[in-house]
């Protein structure tokens, strides 16, 4: 089940790279809980998690960690109660950890969601994302060049998203049907408006990578019951997957508007306001 | 040979719009000159000429006409300076042309430049263009489905400029090498940076389109001095061509940052800056 949770921190100082001292606590306390695993996910090209800090206020640091994979979350959260009490270190640097939020309640960053429940995400027409930590896509090219794409470009959103959705949903497309909405979606997925789009040059890891930040609507251009019923379900499996390349580093985290409700008798709908105004400590 | 003038106009009131308007008077001057080619013109898939309105301030309208036709240019400003004394219509108001700018002292989006000058533009391995009016590429796809991309794809860039080039330069490359060329940039092209990126919706003769503004580094990972010679030349073309699609109608007004001169003696090099803080009637 697809988890997110926002770890409080707080220590002496701001750390210097928060996105990389996460990653290294994060393999830290994983080794800790089996080594085997760490080596594994360490190694693993697709990592089921994502990592990303977000700036708090005063001292306090907000710390991201969201899973895709069922065996990875509940150990984790165990290891690291487990070795809060100690000081948790983020570089030289230990931190207290003051706080798990778990819900929307507790951060709007933060929240749950069964794999059933995002398979019966509400078809979309259109959806509009906020990236709000900067987001890339490797779009390497033959003769070992590595390439990226720092721009919105629908086709990379949601290929991006299917991969992920392929990798870790206990309900993956069949090889037709994935390929049938990998079509639908170059065919008639168009970018209908972009907003307070940012150019950003970040660490992740050992090197630098360009990325954007903003507002990016899709429109769909199809009237495929099928291609709709995507556009839901990955839109809404951008909250816990990410979009793009290094996750596990920061960057990438992105989340949906809601969609509107359907027509009910009030007009107040009580759908949640999208929180897009939320920094990262990338950012 | 490439020319780019600014029409300064007054009259009672701003058009309402100012793009068609603009349109509607060129063509109109264009029957009076020569029907026969207005008429073709009119309907040619690819035109030889960019009209795009420029903000001016108080009640001066500034009109930007260029063209990379030299059959169209000269006689086109000589009926233009015949039409000038009677009131030049744009929508239901008679304007007045106060003066015609010809060259960037007198405006700095006018200005002239050979077909063998720009095959002369010194190469590029990096180019800053800055894209003053919405820009949008037509990505059309099978099945008569009109699709837009309005964003600085670097590959959408070069390759549009590429297109306007092998259209109009007496100096095309042949196919074999243009065909080398296009891979070379979908291989080696990446976008290094933008800033001030703005989504606008506006109307272009019938309908209405997104589009683009701002700047945007594209930045080529190739020794191959082809491809570097190619660049220089189709940023320089820019400022001439336009980029993209509906052109006539005002979109895609864009130019290059010089490039930076060869070590001088003087590190205070008198390179002009670049004006892309100037606004077109458009955005």
């Amino acid at each position: 089940m697809p988890h997110a949770v926002v770890l409080e921190l707080i220590g002496e100082k701001t750390p210097l790279y928060p996105a990389k001292y996460a990653h290294g606590l994060f393999f830290a306390l994983l080794s800790r809980m089996d080594p085997e695993l760490a080596q594994r996910l360490h190694e693993a090209p697709r990592k089921p998690f994502t990592l990303a800090p977000l700036i708090g206020r005063n001292r306090a640091l907000f710390l991201r960690f969201t899973t895709l994979d069922d065996g990875l979350f509940a150990p984790f959260l165990r290891v690291l109660l487990e070795a809060a009490p100690e000081g948790l270190p983020l570089g030289d640097t230990p931190y207290r950890l003051m706080r798990v939020l778990a819900t929307p309640e507790g951060h709007s960053m933060a929240g749950t969601c069964a794999w059933a429940e995002l398979k019966k995400a509400p078809r979309r027409r259109e959806a509009t994302l906020f990236f709000q930590s900067p987001t890339v896509f490797a779009t390497s090219k033959p003769g070992g060049r590595t390439r990226y794409t720092p721009l919105p470009d629908p086709r990379l959103i949601v290929g991006s998203l299917l991969d992920k959705w392929q990798a870790h949903s206990p309900y993956p497309y069949p090889p037709r049907e994935e390929a049938a909405l990998r079509i639908l979606f170059e065919l008639d997925l168009e970018l209908a408006g972009f907003h307070s789009l940012r150019f950003h040059r970040v660490q992740a890891g050992k090197s630098f990578f360009p990325g954007f930040t903003g507002e990016v609507t899709l429109k769909l251009h199809s009237e495929s019951l099928e291609a709709q019923e995507a556009l839901g379900r990955l839109s809404a499996l951008a909250f816990y997957s990410g979009v793009g390349a290094k996750t596990p580093y920061g960057m990438g985290v992105a989340r949906v508007q809601p969609s509107p409700r359907p027509k009910a008798r009030s007009s107040h709908s009580p759908a949640s306001p999208p929180s897009h105004g939320f920094r990262t400590a990338l950012t």
